[in-house]
Parts: C-alpha cells; sequence; structure tokens
C-alpha cells in the first residue's frame, strides 16, 4: 500500500487531470484516495465512515460529468471528503474543519465546484431541481445535474417533496440514491425497509436495465428520446410483470440497485443512462465506512471517530475521569431516571439516539422511545399526538435542526399548549460542524411564540432540575437548550428538584455592574466576574434559567439598582436574552445602559469553541473587557 | 327537498344519535347535510366546496366508529363542517367563523369531538399516528384513530414523513385519503398523477378487497391477524401480478379507490377493515363540491365562495370600482409586468397561484412560473436552486405557512444569500381563518436570519416600488410582506421606482411624540395621528419600509429629538418593529419611553380583521388613545 501511495493522486489538481486517466487507472486512484483519508483523519478529526463509503461513486461521478460545468449538489455533504480531494483542495485537506481552514461540509464559498450549502439533510433534489430547472429555462441544455442523497437522507419530507416536483417540469436531473442501509445510527422508517428489498430482489431492475442497454447499443432505441424509454419501460413491465417500483410511481426513472463500490461498472452505468432526458434515479448500495475494517464493523462509531490509531483501529479516547460529563450524558442518563418513575415519559429522537444519547432509553424502554429517522417535522407532531394522549414526550432535536419544525411547534403543539418537553441539544455555537450547524438562532425563533416556557441550565444540575421540572408539573410546550459537550461539574449526579417556572436566581452580589446570563456561558462569566473584582469592578451575577416567561421580580430589582447590564448568552443577539432585558428595561421606564454578548447578526464560520467564542466576543476575556471598561 | 329539510338532522344533537338510525336512513342525512350546508353557506361565507365533498365519508365514520372515544383527526379541517354540525354544534353552526363563534376549522378548545389542531396542511398522519401509539402504551387497544386527508395535503413532505413512519411501531391507524384531484387550485405533483393513474385502472385492488372480503366472510382468515393478511396480500399479489402500490411500498395496507359519496359501501369497507391491526389506507374517490352543480363545476372559485344566491348560484361579489385593490391583485400584476422586462424572473407558489394572484405570471409565461403543491420546503429550496444559477425567483408563500420553511430560508437561501425574492402574502390578522392562519411571526422569525433584507410597503405604490427594487438590485435574500385584502390607493398603478435599502421616511413632522410604522397599518396611524393632532398632541410619522437593514440615520433623528416613541405594526410584539426600536435606542445610548403596538404574545382567535384589530389595540382609536394620554 505504502509503495503506491498517492502515485496516482499526486497528479490530480481538478477533475480535468482525472479525466485524462484511462478507465484501468481508476481503481488505483480509489485505493489511494481512500488511504489518503485514512491517513488524514486519523490524524485531523472529521466524518470518516461517510466519506470512505462514496470514494468509488466520487470517482466515478468526476470522470463520467464535466464538473464544474456539470453540477454535483451533495445531500448533507459529510460524504464528500473525497470530492474536495479531487477539486483542487487536496493540499489544503490537512485544514479541514479547523478555523480558517476548509469546511467539512461542501461550500459554495470554497470552491466553484461545490455547487450549494450542505449540512441539513434532505436539501439536495429541490436544489438540483431548481438547478436544472433554470440551466433548460437558459437554453443551457447539455448541464447535467446530480443530487447525491443518502438513504437517511431521502426519507425526510423536504426530500419527498422534491421527489414529487421532479417530473413536473422539463429537466435532466439524475439522482443518486447512496444507499448505505445507515442513518448515522441504523436507519429507519418503511422506505429504507422499501431498499433493504428492492437489494435483495434486484433480478428485476438488474434484467430491465440489461435489455434496455442491449437495445440501445445495437440502437433499437435511442437514449435520447424519452417516448421511447417510457414505451420500453412498459413494455419490459408487461414482459416481467413484477412490482412497480415507487420512484417510478412518482415518474422517476429507477436504475439499480448497483454496487457502489466497482467503480468502472459506476461509470458504464453513468455513461449509459446521462444522456436520458427527464429525471433519473440511480440507487448505488455502498458499504458505510468501506476498506477500514473497524469501521466497516461499526459504522456509528466511525462516523466521526476523533483521531485514532490507523493501524490498529484504536481511537484516542479522552479518560474521561475527571472531567465533568457530556451533557448529552447527564441528559440521556437523566431521562431514564426519570422515565422508570413516571410511566407517561416517551422518548424521541430524529435520528439522533446516538448523538443525544437517548440510547439509554432505547435499551431500557425500547417500546417509549421512537427514533423516527431524518424527520424534525414528524418528530414534533407527532409527539404532539402522544401528548394530546396524555402522554409526555421528551422530544430531543438539535437546535440547528428544530429550524426545520418551527411550524410545527407553532401550530401542533403550542396552540393547544400540549405538554410537550423539546430538548435542544447542540444549541449555541457547536464548533468544528460550523455555519449550517451552529445553534444560533433557538432562543430567538421560540421567544415569538406564545405558550412557550423556554429555559437553559446553567451546569448539569441544573439541566436535571429543569428535565425533573419539566416532567413533574403540567407545564405545557417547554423547551430547554443546552450545548454541545461538557459542563462544568464532575459530580453530576445531583438530586433533581422541582424548579419554580420563571424564576432566576442570583449568585453573586456586586455594586458597579449586573451581569444577567443563562445557560452555560454562565460558567465563563462567573469567572470574569471573579477577575474584573480583582480589578476593582463589583459585578452582580444572575443566572436567569429561564427566558420565558421570565424573571420579572428579578429584573426589577436590577433595573432598579443598576445603570449599567451585560447580558451574557451563546445565541444570537437579535432575539435571544439580551433583547428580553432590553424589552424589560423599556416596558418598565428604566434606563439602563445594556450591553449584549451573544452570535453576532451573522452567519459564523467554523473552527473549536474557544476559537469561535473569541470570534464572537463570547469568551471571558472579552467579558472581562468589558466589564472592565469604561462605557 | 324542502319537505324533508332537516327531517332528520335535526333529530341529531351528536353521533350517538346518529349511529341509532339505520343504514337505509343514512342517505337522507347526507341530503339534510347538504342541504343545509348550501343554506348556511350561502348565508355565512366560509369554505364550501370541501365540505360538500366529504358529507357521505363524514356520515360514515361517526356511523361506524365510537367518536369521541375513537379519534377522528381531520387534515387542514375546510372539509370538516358536517363533522362540527354532527357533534352537538349544528345550532350554532350559524357562528362559524364569526368573532366568538365557532372556528372555521376543527378546535380541540371547541369540542371533544375536534381531536387536534387543524389549518396547515399536512400534519394528519403524524398526529394520529402519535394518539394511535400512545392508545398502544396505555392499553386503550380498542381504540381507533383515523386521520382524514386530501389527495393535495398528502403531498406534503410532514405527510410523507407519517407515512415513512406509519408502520414502525404498533398502531392501527386507519388514514383516509380523501380524493378529490384538487387542492385549492388543481392539485399538482407526481403522487398526484399516480392517484388519478389508481384511479382509472383499479381492478387489481378492488379484486384484492373482493376476494378478501369473501374470504374474511368464510371464516377462512381472521380479521385481526396481521400475518394472515400480508401472506394474503402476497398471494393475492401473486395471483394477479400487478403494480406494486406506494402505500404498499411503505408497508401501510391499501384499500380502494372507491366511490366517496356511496355512504353504505362506505360503510362496509369500513366495518370490515376497521379491526385490522396495523396502518392501513382507505382510498376514497370525492368530488369537490359534491351536490351543488355550480360547485362541481368550478371547484377552485368555490373553494370559499363569499356569499351567493344558492338557487342561480350567482355570488354575491363586491363591486370594486371605486375601492382600493386587492394587495394580492397588485402582486400578481405587478409581478408579470417586471417579468417582461426581466426574462430572469421566475414565480414559485406552493399550491396557492389563484390566492396569491400567480395565475396572471402562469398564464402569460406558463414555463417560468412553477406551482409546486403544498410544498413550502421545497418552494423555498428550489427557489435557492433557481437563483444559484442567476435567475430571480419570486416565492409567494403566505406568511403563516412560510413558518415550514424557515429552515430552508437560512440554510438553502441567507447563508449563500441568494438573490430570491420571498413575498410573504397574508402577513398579520388574517381575519375569519383565525389562529392557525394569522401571519403574526415572520418579522420576528426572520429578523434573527442573517442577510436578510426585509420590507413591508404601507400602501400599493410601495409594494410596486418594493417588487422593482427586489429585482432590478443584487439584492440577496429580500422578503416582502404584506396583507391580505385592500390596500389605500385606488390609483395604484403608479410607475415603480427604486428604493434605497434600509431606508425610511418621514411621513409629517410633530413635536409631541414620533410614532414609527411598517406596512399598511401606517393607514390607520396616519388617520390616528391626524386625530391627535385635533386634540392637540402633534405626532410625527415616520414609515420604516424596512425592518432590516433597519434606517439608522431616521432612527437617531427620532431618538434625538423625542421623549415619547409610539411603533406600529400588523405583527407580533415579540421581535418585530418595536423591538428593532428598542433595540436601536438601547444600543445607541437613547432613552426614550416606547410604547408598542402589535399583535401581543398570545394566540389569536378568528373574527373580522377590525373586530381583532381592537382585540389586540391594533385600531385607529386605540392608537388615538395611545397618542393623546399620558405616559
Amino acid at each position: 500500500m505504502a509503495i503506491i501511495k498517492e502515485q496516482l493522486l499526486s497528479t490530480i489538481y481538478n477533475p480535468d487531470d482525472l479525466r485524462k486517466l484511462s478507465p484501468e487507472q481508476l481503481p488505483q486512484i480509489c485505493t489511494e484516495l481512500r488511504q489518503f483519508l485514512i491517513d488524514e483523519l486519523s490524524c485531523n478529526p472529521g466524518h470518516f465512515a461517510s466519506s470512505l463509503g462514496t470514494v468509488e461513486l466520487t470517482v466515478a461521478l468526476h470522470y463520467v460529468f464535466k464538473t464544474p460545468y456539470d453540477r454535483i449538489v451533495w445531500d448533507v455533504g459529510h460524504q464528500a471528503y473525497s470530492h474536495k480531494i479531487l477539486t483542487e483542495r487536496r493540499d489544503k485537506f490537512f485544514t479541514n474543519r479547523k478555523f480558517k481552514g476548509l469546511s467539512g461540509f461542501p461550500s459554495p464559498f470554497e470552491s466553484k465546484y461545490d455547487t450549494f450549502t450542505a449540512g441539513h439533510a434532505s436539501n439536495s433534489i429541490s436544489a438540483a431541481l431548481g438547478m436544472s430547472v433554470a440551466a433548460n429555462l437558459k437554453g443551457e441544455n447539455d448541464r447535467k445535474v446530480i443530487a447525491v442523497i443518502g438513504d437517511a437522507a431521502i426519507s425526510g419530507g423536504l426530500a419527498f417533496e422534491g421527489l414529487n416536483n421532479a417530473s413536473i417540469n422539463p429537466n435532466n436531473l439524475l439522482i443518486i440514491l447512496n444507499d448505505n442501509d445507515m442513518a448515522i445510527d441504523h436507519n429507519v422508517g418503511a422506505l429504507n425497509q422499501y431498499l433493504v428489498n428492492i437489494t435483495t430482489s434486484p433480478s428485476y431492475n438488474k434484467l430491465r436495465y440489461d435489455i434496455y442497454r442491449t437495445l440501445v447499443r445495437l440502437k433499437l432505441i435511442s437514449a435520447e428520446h424519452r417516448g421511447a424509454i417510457l414505451r420500453f419501460n412498459n413494455s419490459i413491465k408487461a414482459l416481467i410483470s413484477k412490482h412497480q417500483n415507487i420512484f417510478e410511481g412518482l415518474n422517476i426513472r429507477y436504475f439499480g440497485p448497483i454496487d457502489g463500490h466497482d467503480v468502472n461498472y459506476i461509470i458504464r452505468v453513468l455513461n449509459d443512462i446521462k444522456e436520458m432526458s427527464g429525471p433519473k434515479l440511480l440507487h448505488l448500495k455502498t458499504i458505510k465506512g468501506k476498506g477500514y475494517a473497524p469501521a466497516e464493523k461499526a459504522a456509528t462509531v466511525w462516523h466521526a471517530p476523533g483521531k485514532f490509531n490507523k493501524i490498529t483501529g484504536e481511537r484516542f479516547i479522552v479518560k474521561d475521569n475527571n472531567l465533568p460529563p457530556l451533557f448529552q450524558e447527564v441528559f440521556g442518563r437523566t431521562l431514564v431516571e426519570l422515565a422508570r418513575e413516571n410511566k407517561k415519559i416517551v422518548g424521541i429522537t430524529p435520528a439522533m439516539p446516538t448523538g443525544c444519547s437517548m440510547t439509554y432509553m432505547m435499551s431500557e424502554f425500547p417500546d417509549r422511545t421512537f427514533d423516527v429517522g431524518i424527520a424534525e417535522e414528524h418528530a414534533v407532531t407527532f409527539s404532539g399526538g402522544l401528548a394530546k394522549e396524555g402522554l409526555i414526550p421528551f422530544c430531543n432535536i438539535y437546535s440547528t435542526f428544530m429550524q426545520r419544525a418551527f411550524d410545527e411547534i407553532i401550530h401542533d403543539v403550542a396552540i393547544q399548549n400540549l405538554h410537550v418537553v423539546f430538548c435542544l441539544d447542540r444549541a449555541g455555537l457547536v464548533g468544528e460542524d460550523g455555519v449550517t450547524h451552529h445553534g444560533a438562532f433557538d432562543l430567538s425563533y421560540l421567544r415569538c411564540i406564545p405558550n412557550m416556557t423556554i429555559a437553559s441550565p446553567m451546569n448539569e444540575h441544573y439541566l436535571r432540575h429543569l428535565m425533573y421540572t419539566a416532567q413533574a408539573k403540567e407545564t405545557g410546550v417547554f423547551a430547554i437548550r443546552y450545548p454541545r459537550g461538557r459542563g462544568s461539574l464532575v459530580n453530576w449526579h445531583c438530586t433533581p428538584m422541582i424548579l419554580e417556572i420563571g424564576k432566576g436566581r442570583k449568585l453573586s452580589d456586586g455594586e458597579d455592574i449586573a451581569l444577567i446570563s443563562i445557560g452555560p456561558i454562565g460558567v465563563s462569566a462567573q469567572k470574569a466576574i471573579i477577575r474584573a473584582r480583582q480589578q476593582g469592578v463589583s459585578v452582580a451575577h444572575y443566572d436567569m434559567i429561564f427566558l420565558k416567561p421570565i424573571d420579572e421580580e428579578l429584573l426589577h430589582e436590577i433595573g432598579k439598582k443598576y445603570s449599567r447590564i451585560v447580558t451574557v448568552e451563546d445565541g444570537s443577539i437579535k432575539g435571544g436574552l439580551g433583547m428580553a432585558v432590553i424589552e424589560f428595561m423599556a416596558d418598565n421606564g428604566y434606563v439602563p445602559r445594556i450591553k449584549r454578548i451573544g452570535i453576532p447578526d451573522q452567519f459564523i464560520e467554523h473552527g473549536t469553541i474557544p476559537e469561535l467564542y473569541k470570534l464572537c466576543g463570547m469568551d471571558e476575556d472579552n467579558i472581562v473587557s468589558l466589564l472592565t471598561s469604561v462605557w
């Protein structure tokens, strides 16, 4: 392996170089690409198993299509590392997911080969359809547009809407279904089962393709002529009389399933179908983690494994004996504890049982835990239905993905004020996943919804208190947001308490300034306050706990006493805690000067959390500066 | 007809009474119900054609199922009038859609028979699945849950997510597909075409049902036993070897299509399948407007026809010669004018071409106009794809339905700052459609999104100016919101001008108070200012036009001069203009007293716009009171 390492790959700057190779050289490119990925990702962590599964597909796409003139739209995009490497970014790939480095997802800001924003699942078909229809309207009929979507992402409602519209307007969209039978966790849902069934009995489709191919080669039908294709398909159907395919039911020509790791076979099929007009779908069976044995065996763990020893497959796992736990761990374990006592509790996750640690609940109460797949909208409305019948759903959705279900929160839960507990994981800045994944907006988009209770715990104990409170009281719709990563308390396993809804707490007294925080960023604020005190500035600290209803008694106390207020939150300054404080003061005739610390009104790139906190002025140093400066 | 009128219907207070009737009496109930609907709706306008199409279905459901113990979940709900009439509300039906009267949609606050909020399409399957799974977990296995969804609503992504999850957990969900081949306009999409195809060749499914029924009757298989059913279906498939059904592909038993206007046949089928475990779908063919000839002929017009002469079928259309035009009319006609000049402009509507007046564009530029069906998410991401390739999409979505696409606005448009013009129709209070339909939140949920330009015209001229500006400049993502109904200018057809982005205007000077408004409510504010001046209070009036970027120069002028500010907007006070003004003043050290007029932080019921404005303190009288009172 070492001998051929990058022998060919190093000659490839962009797809033009790739297209100069002979088909016989492509398997070696794939081998080298895979080795490159293993080498790089063992040192510079990132998404791993997904990109290993798409090596051959990526090579085949750039070999067959004239990128960047032809457009490849990657869905989610964590499978697009080989694409980045082949498109002018091999030498920069060591900066992947690093501050000011390459994005871990396709990004149009980074490369002309990255045609559309990726990160949130299921958008590729609609975006690619738009591009394809645009090409048609602009008279660029030779442009090919290809959406590459996984079997988990295609189960999202947006993808279905795209499929349902794909055949309506003239276009030559090609959808590649990259089917590895996995989401980050195991894939679920009826469509997934359907795809498994297709795959285990592929004879009809294979036969159909083979006959089609023969007819084209013998020039008995023309590949460009849609009418002929339709008639052809109908004849074959009549001939073989087997099941109609779901995609064909939606007027999309279906091809497959084929082996997604046979690069030259993929190329042959792509060449065969690429000139066919009208929307078509090629179903590829791939193996997540392909070519790296540990990843093939445990694709969920190897989805984003962190650093590892590429020879032994041993992952460098931080020993956390003396570290505070992950908020996710506290959520998962607390949920099980609560579910043992309260039989009404059920758990709902859209395809993130491992990520949010609902796996604990899933393993102890499988009948009361629902992984609904990549379907945030359904997750919320389904929770509404469960709550309407008296159960108490804990519906855990990452803050950024909860944006997908904004309408369902309002329409299917908040209007009826149903007792659903929304747990917004990955709230605030998330670090390396970057612009598409920051949970920046939740405090803003939730605060305008009537009936909502919105809370964020400063530490693990308060997460437990909030979860306990949310199920013990008839609270109506209740949102708890907390960030990715570790809290601040090693001894996190306290006895949970009932909190009074809408009551904050004073953590420390002070004379000069009031600092009001919400969420775990309050811990940085606390440290900043100590440093400010050392510099002679006396700062009172209030942890609001609840954004809505907000503690008006506490705010009156603050409004009466302080002429300077600093608000600190890990969320957009347009609409969260800072805005709530400004609103309260204005409504009640207080006229303090107020400075807000939070995520500024712009899209934030990727980097480590400390780098991004600094970028946004949310770091401890900046809080100290603000507290100790004159304003 | 007049003789039998309400002869039977008047004996029915609730479904218990209905269930005492003999099957032979049911056609008469249907006739009477239909006549009742025609009588009532000709005087008290409401949704009309949809409910005419579901008379037999409604009677059959309440006859077969033990409502309210069994749960019927209506999707959208404008087809549920017969349901309301049969469930204790016949005597109140004359208050339908009136202030403090019955809601025009099912409402759990109104009746135990209304099991879930309805109004936004496509939620019924997920909600009903939640209820069904809850019944199972609670040991109430005899409870039946029925989702009734139309062929347009089932094309929404949320509905697909529900279907994809329907077979995952134990439940006995029954989905009724009410297929009238219509949305409000004609239905579109591949699934719709698929349903048409099923209907035109129903032989296989009918045969399958007939065989199944015979086997059950002969007690050769047990209807309760899922395994048997599955084996049975497989045998029949093998026997008849026809297409597999899309729903069956998703593991949902499919029955139909059957005649949705043969009440006793529907009852027979429902009785046959109701004890069958596992999810199942019954496909009913219905005629929108059934039983009223004018409505059958023109279902779109008769979707919500207003008052009409029930004998002649003549609609009472307000002569609008001397009235200002509808904003919708101005939008639709201006769009065509712009599209004639700018070939890059394309129009996108999710199933509302008539409602938003994109019909003008559709008729003149059919290739550049896209009705994507009930699929707001797709509409936005598809627009993103079109814009990425250099076109300028005008994507018109009602404010309340835009909530569905919140994530897509952020992820698929705003991050790349693509040049998409979002036109948010029905922004602000919408009147009789009520709580689910008010466009209350858009200013709040859009303002937190970076890169967004957000504007609202005070009148028709400014709508034209804004639309003109939005396509003439490279603006990036641009949202224009305007309300349902008429503007204020009879001579609306001005020459459109380029506006400076983020610049407001001063309409009048004043000494005592500054009133800052956005949108057409500024016209009421203008009148209020004149009345206040008559009472000796001198008020300056500023029309901001843009919420974001907001005109800071103007706000500095206001902050320097005025100690009292009133903000006026037709949107939630949590996050819109008022909050932006408060924020600016706080950030810039101004300390005016600020009073905000807007939609309070609660869900607002239905009524006429004047009634609701009064309820919310947004009417002219209340603005006058505020301007002339001491604070």
